[in-house]
């Protein structure tokens, strides 16, 4: 079960950028500035749903999810958190976790498929990933909810 | 935390159907014969999003969410599974999970807001509701994945 083979999807890849490492996932930072969109990747190889990982491996990717929505909340103060595993495009286990607003530009629908990503400027893109791995610090140091 | 002033939103309540209560969801059958369709509805009052749940009962979620993938796995045989918690629209906390086929009519797009629900004819739903519940009953009793 070592990490050593996981090798991420080249489109998961290309379209995010990385924050950081937890115990079990790969946090990115899908770039798109229209939504704060995190997506968590199991580093596991083979993996395609939730139900593929062991059950200790489910509660913890479940505890990273909820720490990664506590991410947002206190970055973002959206109104609502989608939390979607789908993955019918691209085969490797991820799930999305993604900050609401009433009236954003796909509200209330889901986000998937809406309009083309509006990627981030180089700068702009830099300053959110320092900001989300300062966050994803101070809370996982946080006692345990 | 007893569940007895649980109230199912009445939204839901028009959407579905019940299959079953777990330990701590209320499992429902969504009344569109398009896709094999689940929401699993937490007997908890004003709970919204995923990380309004004390770990234990997020962990016991995940658990029954785990179980009614399986049952979709081994009833329908789907290609891929969709699970998702987002609530825009309805604000009581609710987790879908939905068997994908390749070539469905959402392939490979979410479900939602896609196309019109198309409701099961009443002999129809109450046979499904009956092999849900035979499949939960017997996936219940295996061991613990």
């Amino acid at each position: 079960m070592s990490g050593t083979d996981f090798e991420l999807h080249p489109r998961l890849a290309a379209d995010t950028a990385t924050v950081c490492d937890l115990g079990l996932s790969r946090v990115l930072l899908m770039d798109d500035i229209t939504w704060p969109w995190l997506i968590l990747v199991p580093r596991r190889t083979s993996l395609r749903e939730l139900v593929d990982l062991p059950r200790p491996d489910r509660h913890r990717l479940d505890d990273e999810v909820a720490l990664a929505s506590h991410v947002l909340l206190s970055l973002y103060r959206p109104d609502k958190l989608n939390v979607a595993a789908l993955g019918n495009v691209v085969e490797q286990l991820h799930v999305h976790v993604i900050a609401r607003h009433v009236g954003d530009p796909a509200w209330p629908a889901p986000v998937w498929g809406r309009q083309p990503p509006r990627t981030h400027a180089p700068d702009l893109r830099a300053e959110r990933v320092k900001a989300l791995r300062s966050a994803f610090a101070a809370l996982a140091e946080a006692p345990s909810r």
